[in-house]
């Protein structure tokens, strides 16, 4: 059966990666006369900056993703193909998949990016980072386990374990992390368990650089910290994390003994990237055109986190969602009016402002001029947060899951679910 | 630290499994002068009749599950111990578990019951059954994978997979099973597909006997079959499968390719019930005295699925959800009886009847002079299942859940997760 509309002699569009850059390249074509497919890796769109909320277990899954299919359903020039890319070849417009080629007359790439270890990959098993919904579930599990472990310490031994939570890196990721942590453990747990007391857990932020949340302005870095720490975190700058091993991270000549370590620290650009075979930079984000377009190739796009691009004033365009999604839109128009005769245009990044949560209540948000810290600019990150969340549905759930959470002091996913845990010998194992 | 309010001389019991029964026992015991100790392998109790619905993306995992310390906290005389147990001492009573020993004065084993394959246990991998999250997650990823390779068949290579999905066993999980696949292929996957049609998926339900939900009365049986092929479900009564190996069943002679297996055949009795040295029943079932006690042993009960106990008529004691109800809140009363000096009674389960459904506005329900089927049989089947979930919380979420569902024809959590899924390479030869 042949695809319903799409039609042979229509240009073909490959949009590859359904993050914010990909997924609004592909909104913004159903309203142009291509026919398009979208390839990821997943069956479904997540919204990334509300990741950390699923990993420790305010939400749900579900209330932060969908289905790629249905966002796109109602463009019926638009397929969607489950599938990783595994290479391309630009002279003859082909993407390369496991078992089949998808030719193309225009090509989007906005595969993002994923974690970084400072060319220690063997860390990533002691320290996971949080791009996924998997690597959410994954430090879901991590963290509760650490209290339940804990808590059978105390009732076999009588003795409690020290109980320390260790956070890589303090941009946004990193202090979301430990201020949800710090909730978790001060707030929700207290009720729950008889032998440890939650409230007595260490989180320990380690930051390289001299402050936390480097890409923020001054004032807004020493807020988030002060507000870090009324919070219980212990702010560690200036501590440069050189080595991980299980339960132990090092900072220099200190080893810092930790029940769960996490990694906030790093991210490079998608191997999809350099194979490309156009220069990339040091963090494997590919150069491009002031169209957004891979020199020598107009009808190849990259777009989001994958790409190097330069604002007007010589910056670096940043890594996060308004420009990915500014970037998706700019492709589309450029496809659109290609094929309308049009000259290219080229692309330029509005900031809007950015926000960085730090815990109940607690955020800083800088608007240019305007910069908040504390309840309002909380209240901004939330709502801001609420809007751009796809789908009504999520919308609905995720406003009723926070008033609950809110008032209640009770996370609603607190689950530990584990595919790999179905032969009771590896699961002794690894309780014991 | 010690527990909180935990006393030296109080009389210890031990709850082994945190399902209906073993739950309802701890609750009972909270208002009795004892120490409780909760044991799970998991640390959430899993509402099992809505299992199914986690299996076809209507529900998310946290919706039809919470963390047993949420629903046991108020209770202070109550500790929970995530771990599994490995054995008894009935003479020292003790339990054992990895890594330590528990005494106890009184003993509840409620651990329920797992998959069974008649012997053959290699089928499992082929056809995963439904009793815990974990499978539930596991079946929503095959089935919903199906329909995404099928899709990538036709855009490949511009022809479509037959897409067979075959249920094995007519039991209520089974009818469950195989009417929610015909929901989610009928209704809510159509608008979504380019390539295939979902709504030409074959859906098989195999029953080995003479006709499905046999512990129904026959009117009912009947019923149920007549709604599953107005829904265009193929039943096929009287197939024993002989064989099961990756994607084809086999009845007798016959081969039948499938896209998904499921089993929905047998249960067996928790292998913990054979470690008690107490003669059990072909299915591994506990033979206990009337008070639900092991022969010699007055301090240990069993309860729940992971007994065998009889009715003044005769009848087994059926392992359905109310029966482990009642059983644990009856075990929780003979322990304060005996400590208050008084006798011990005899358990008589009370039948309040059973409810099986099918699909969107189809059920059938047995209140014993009383039975209906169809759209009221389903509404009856919904109130009651939301009047039985733990937790107002679940209850509110479930509810818009179900609304939403009903009304959009659209399932929120339709997401593929799958932590195994890491490496590049592995996630290639999966989807090849």
């Amino acid at each position: 059966m042949l695809p319903m509309t799409q039609h042979v002699n229509r240009p073909r569009v490959v949009v590859i990666g359904a993050g914010f850059g990909g997924l609004n390249a592909a909104k913004a074509l159903a309203r142009v006369p291509v026919d398009v497919t979208v390839i990821d890796r997943k069956n479904h769109h997540t919204f990334q900056p509300l990741l950390y909320q699923v990993a420790l277990a305010v939400l749900s899954p579900a209330e932060i993703a969908s289905p790629v299919r249905t966002i796109l359903r109602g463009a019926p020039n638009i397929e969607v193909l489950l599938g990783d890319v595994t290479g391309f070849d630009l002279q003859k417009r082909l993407v390369r998949l496991e078992g089949m080629e998808l030719p193309y007359d225009y090509l989007v790439l906005a595969a993002g990016a994923t974690h970084a270890y400072f060319g220690h990959p063997e860390w990533e098993e002691f320290a996971p980072g949080l791009k996924t919904l998997e690597d959410a579930l994954e430090i879901r599990r991590r963290v509760l386990l650490a209290f339940e472990n804990a808590e059978r310490e105390v009732i076999a031994h009588r003795s409690a374990l020290p109980l320390t939570f260790v956070v890589v890196g303090a941009g946004p990721t990193g202090v979301e992390l430990a201020g949800a942590i710090s909730d978790i453990a001060g707030r929700h747990l207290t009720k729950e368990f008889r032998g440890i007391d939650p409230r007595q857990s260490r989180i320990i932020l380690l930051e390289g650089g001299p402050r936390v949340l480097p890409t923020y302005p001054e004032n807004l870095s020493a807020s988030a910290e002060r507000q870090l720490k009324e919070m219980g975190v212990e702010v560690r700058t200036n501590a440069l994390v050189t080595d991980i091993q299980q339960g132990i991270v090092s900072v220099g000549k200190e080893k810092i003994p930790a029940a769960v370590i996490l990694w906030g620290a790093g991210v490079s650009a998608s191997p999809l990237g350099r194979m490309l075979n156009s220069p990339t930079d040091k963090a494997g984000r590919v150069m491009v055109q002031p169209d957004l377009s891979v020199p020598g190739h107009p009808e190849v796009f990259v777009i989001g986190d994958l790409v190097s691009a330069r604002r007007s004033n010589g910056q670096q365009v940043p890594g996060v969602a308004p420009a990915a999604i500014q970037m998706g839109r700019f492709a589309a128009r450029q496809i659109k009016q290609t094929i309308e005769g049009k000259p290219r245009e080229k692309f330029e990044y509005l900031d809007k402002g950015s926000l960085a949560t730090i815990g109940r209540s607690r955020a800083v948000a800088d608007f240019g001029r305007w910069q908040i810290s504390g309840y309002f600019a909380w209240l901004a990150w939330l709502l801001i947060h609420l809007l751009f969340l796809i789908g009504f549905r999520n919308r609905l759930f995720v406003m009723t899951e926070w008033a609950w959470a809110y008032f209640t002091y009770n996370h609603g996913a607190r689950l530990i679910t584990d595919p790999m845990d179905k032969e009771p010998s590896e699961k002794k194992a690894r309780a014991g």
